[in-house]
């Protein structure tokens, strides 16, 4: 048995590689863990990546558990919730896919960045009641995307780029970088630095219909960002957002 | 006018995206910076997607100027030497591009990563000489290559990444990070951090047939790693590698 695991990019379902083409075209069964919310986005792109490169496809929809978002202990609840995933999947594993067939998990973006597809295929290989191989495919990230879509490049020369989550730059400026991409970000962590003299390149729904994107000089820009985006989260029940907070930028 | 920079992946040509084959179809011409090294596999990826997509397209190549790599006011020296390929892409579409003509430059891995071919083209905007639009499509970077050669993510829970150079992990390890990519790294700066309980996941020539990997506990295969990069630098006469060292995983 083998597992793909396909990133199929952060919105545009032409940001599919050829490689992920042929991997798709290479699987038997696909998985899907249900997220049991609206993000209509998430969905349609899948949808429409089978329909173009698999049609008539084998899906198999998992009841991805709840996570316990309001826990104290961030990791430990992120643990519990990961092994809960991983039940889900192993028993999907278990009754579609033997002998030779392949599985494919399609990942959204890059399935190295904040995804724990991978995590949770190892758990399952740890656990030792399943044996598979896995392969990778890897796709082009929302930050990939982020940084295309405002004709950027992510560094400056010769300097170094932290990628983190919105709940750390709530705390903190990173130390040691100007260059900071943030993911993950439900708190707007951005407006804690208005006093920066920083530069920020924001989009949300990248590479969707409905993609927003604003740039500019930080403490101008962020009250402007803070209502769009408001807005938009409340059109459409959900938001998916990254930026690039640029310091130091001569 | 309107150039499109092309993300073309780092050494598969599987690893184009749809989105990079359309836009290839779309151009008229193509600008080639020539490093005048012989690092073939660059020249060959390139050539090989072109024969795939756009088969007799014309292709410009300009001479790429000499890099005073020896200086010590790095900064400056890159500067000097982005201000002198500006001329050379400067030349190349005055000669050759005109009306709603479409350029493309094709570039390794993604643009937004340590690549001057954006910045490029900004100065040349800003000179004022020239006029065109720029579109930009992302393209897998040797990071996320590697993460899935590996099979890792690049982050663990809830925590950040930071992308750095050699010459700067030669000097510290970056502050707040214990996942740490590393790229441009001619001098091995790795073995300064031997100390350190950290794992390394290195990668070599990724995507290209004479792909390298290790990994394991960076005290332990670190000599391991130095020896095969010397060889196949020896063997090859050029080396282009990136890791990811990971420090307290549980
Ligand atoms: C769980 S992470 C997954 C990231 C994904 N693996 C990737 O490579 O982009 C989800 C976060 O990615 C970012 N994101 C993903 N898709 C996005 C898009 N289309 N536009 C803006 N941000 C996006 C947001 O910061 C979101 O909170
Ligand atoms: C000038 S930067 C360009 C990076 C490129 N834009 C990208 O997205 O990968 C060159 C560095 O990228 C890394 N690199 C590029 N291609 C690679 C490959 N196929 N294997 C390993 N490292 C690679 C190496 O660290 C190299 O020093």
């Amino acid at each position: 048995m083998e597992i793909l695991v396909i990133g199929i990019g952060a919105g545009d379902p032409d940001q599919l590689t050829m490689q992920g083409v042929r991997a798709i075209e290479r699987a038997d069964v696909f998985f899907v863990l249900d997220k049991g919310e609206v993000k209509q986005e998430l969905v349609e792109l899948r949808t429409e990546i089978l329909q173009r490169y698999a049609p008539g496809a084998k899906v198999v929809v998992g009841r991805d558990p709840e996570r316990d978002r309001g826990s104290a202990a961030y990791v430990e609840s992120v643990d519990d919730w990961r092994r809960r995933r991983a039940d889900v999947c192993a028993g999907m594993i278990e009754r579609e896919l033997s002998g030779d067939q392949v599985g494919a998990f399609l990942v959204w973006g890059d399935p190295s960045l904040y995804d724990s597809t991978l995590a949770i295929l190892d758990d399952l290989l740890a656990r030792g009641e399943l044996d598979f191989g896995i392969e990778v495919i890897p796709g082009i990230s929302s930050v990939s995307a982020l940084a295309a879509k405002h004709r950027i490049g992510l560094n400056q020369v010769g300097k170094p780029i932290q990628i983190t989550t919105g709940r750390r730059l709530a705390k903190e400026w990173p130390e040691g970088v100007d260059d900071v991409v943030v993911m993950l970000d439900a708190q707007t962590a951005f407006t804690a630095h208005t006093d920066q003299d920083a530069d920020i390149f924001w989009g949300a729904y990248l590479g969707t219909p409905d993609e927003l994107l604003v740039a500019g000089k930080l403490s101008e820009v962020a009250g402007e960002i803070e209502k769009i985006r408001a807005e938009a989260r409340e059109r459409k029940g959900w938001i998916m957002d990254t930026y690039l907070l640029r310091r130091g930028h001569r």
